[in-house]
C-alpha cells in the first residue's frame, strides 16, 4: 500500500508521500511516489500517486511523454494547460485511460488495476488547488473546510490532520503535521515504509520552496518520532478518566 | 461501521464498544453490540460484534437459546463449556452457521452477510482469554505480544494503543487506553457513534468488576476528549521538526 497526504493552506501546499510498494507480502519495493513539474514563475505541479504500479508509472510516463512532444498543446501537456483545474483534467484523463487498457488486459484480476492521485500546484494568475483524482478520472477538490486529501492507507493518520490543521496552519507546523500523521501510520502499517518524500510550496512563489527525501536514519525524523511517542504518552498519563 | 476493542492485560480484561449500525448512510440506528453472560464464581464471558446486524442478532439469540435449552450440554451451551477455547467454538460455529444461512438466502449480494466477534471472559481455574472470531467461525487469540483485538473500524484508533498499551498496564490506564481509542475513531469516522458500553474485568474475580453505558453527553468522557485534544495540541506545539 501506501499513504501520500497533501495540506492546502494559505500560506502554501505541503505535501508527503511515503516509497513502499509490494506485490504480495513477500515482494516490497521502494519507488518513488511524488513527481514534480515546475517551470519558474509560470507554473508549479505536484503529483503524488497510490495503487497499482503498472498503473501509475505509465501514467506518468504519458504525461511526461506528452509534455515533452514537439506537438504538446495546452489540451495535452500539463505543462502548457492554462489553469490546474485543466491540469487535473489532462491528469484525470490519463489516468483513467491507462487504468482502462490495463484492466482491459488483466480481465477477471481487474480490480486490482487501478490507482489514484492527488494533484497540487498553482499557475501563474491563478489560486494554489489541489485534487484528489479517482480511479475513473473524475476528482474531488480540498477547500477551507478540509484542507487535507489523502490517499492510500488513510486511516492511521486521519486523527491528528483532524484536530491540528487548519487553513492558518503555518508551513512549519503544516510540516510537522504531515510527518506526525506519516508516523502513526508508519508504527502501525507494515505496507507504508521509508524513505519518505516531502515537498512544500509557499503561495505565489511558483516555485518548490524545500523538497528533500527524509531516509530511514533520518536524526531528525526519529528525534521527532521519539519525542511524540514520550510527549503521547506523557499526555496519556495526564488524562483524567 | 462498528468498533470494538477489547484489551488481555495481567490484572484482567477490559472491553469497549460503541452502538451505530447503518443500513446504508441514511438508515442509522442504535444498537447494543457487547453482551455478557455471567454465573458469579463460574465464568464471565464478554462478546462484542461487528458486521451484519442480522448476522449477528441470530448468532447471539441462538447462542442464548441454547444456553437455556433444557437439554443444553457443555457441547452446546456456553454456559456449560468447560473452557472458554470451548465456548469459542460454539460461538464460532454458531457464527458460521448462521452467516452461510443467511449468505445463501441472499445469493450474489452475500458479501455483505458477514460478521466477526471479539470472545473475552475466564471459567474457574482457567486463565483469562481473548478470541477474535471470524467469519467462517475460525478464530485468533490475544497474547503477551499483542494483548488487544479489533473489530470493525480498527485503523484510527491503533495508533494510540500501539503506544501505550502492554500486558503489564494497569485496569485504569487500560480503561483511558481504550476510551482514547474510541475517541479518535469517533472523531474521523461518522459511522462509528456514541453511546459506548464498557465492561472491566478483574482478573480471577469470574464477575463483571464494571459495566456501564456511556452516553452521547457524558460530561467525563467530554471532558476526557477535550483534554486529550488539548493535550495532543500542546504536545504538537512543542515538538520539533
Amino acid at each position: 500500500m501506501t499513504y501520500c497526504v497533501g495540506l492546502l493552506l494559505n500560506d502554501g501546499i505541503v505535501c508527503l508521500s511515503d516509497t513502499r510498494t509490494n506485490a504480495g507480502l513477500d515482494n516490497i519495493s521502494t519507488y518513488r511516489k511524488m513527481f514534480t513539474f515546475t517551470e519558474p514563475g509560470e507554473r508549479v505541479i505536484v503529483i503524488m500517486t497510490a495503487g497499482s504500479l503498472s498503473v501509475t508509472q505509465t501514467t506518468l510516463a504519458r504525461l511526461d511523454e506528452a509534455a515533452s512532444d514537439l506537438e504538446a498543446t495546452p489540451a495535452t501537456s500539463i505543462l502548457m494547460a492554462p489553469t490546474i483545474l485543466q491540469v487535473a483534467e489532462i491528469v484525470g484523463r490519463t489516468l483513467a485511460e491507462t487504468s482502462q487498457e490495463v484492466a482491459n488486459r488483466m480481465g477477471a484480476n481487474a480490480t486490482s488495476a487501478s490507482a489514484s492521485l492527488i494533484l497540487a500546484g498553482q499557475r501563474k494568475d491563478g489560486d494554489m488547488r489541489m485534487f484528489l483524482i479517482y480511479p475513473e478520472g473524475n476528482f474531488i477538490e480540498a477547500t477551507a473546510d478540509t484542507p487535507y486529501l489523502q490517499i492510500g492507507e488513510h486511516k492511521y493518520g486521519k486523527p491528528i490532520l483532524d484536530r491540528v490543521v487548519t487553513p492558518q496552519t503555518n508551513l512549519a507546523d503544516a510540516k510537522k503535521a504531515v510527518l506526525l500523521s506519516m508516523d502513526s501510520t508508519l508504527r502501525s502499517n507494515l505496507s507504508v515504509g521509508m524513505p519518505l518524500d516531502m515537498v512544500v510550496i509557499e503561495k505565489d512563489a511558483l516555485e518548490i520552496a524545500e523538497q528533500r527525501r527524509i531516509e530511514a536514519q533520518d536524526p531528525a525524523f526519529a528525534a521527532m518520532s521519539r519525542s511524540w511517542s514520550d510527549a503521547l504518552r506523557e499526555a496519556f498519563t495526564k488524562i483524567e478518566v
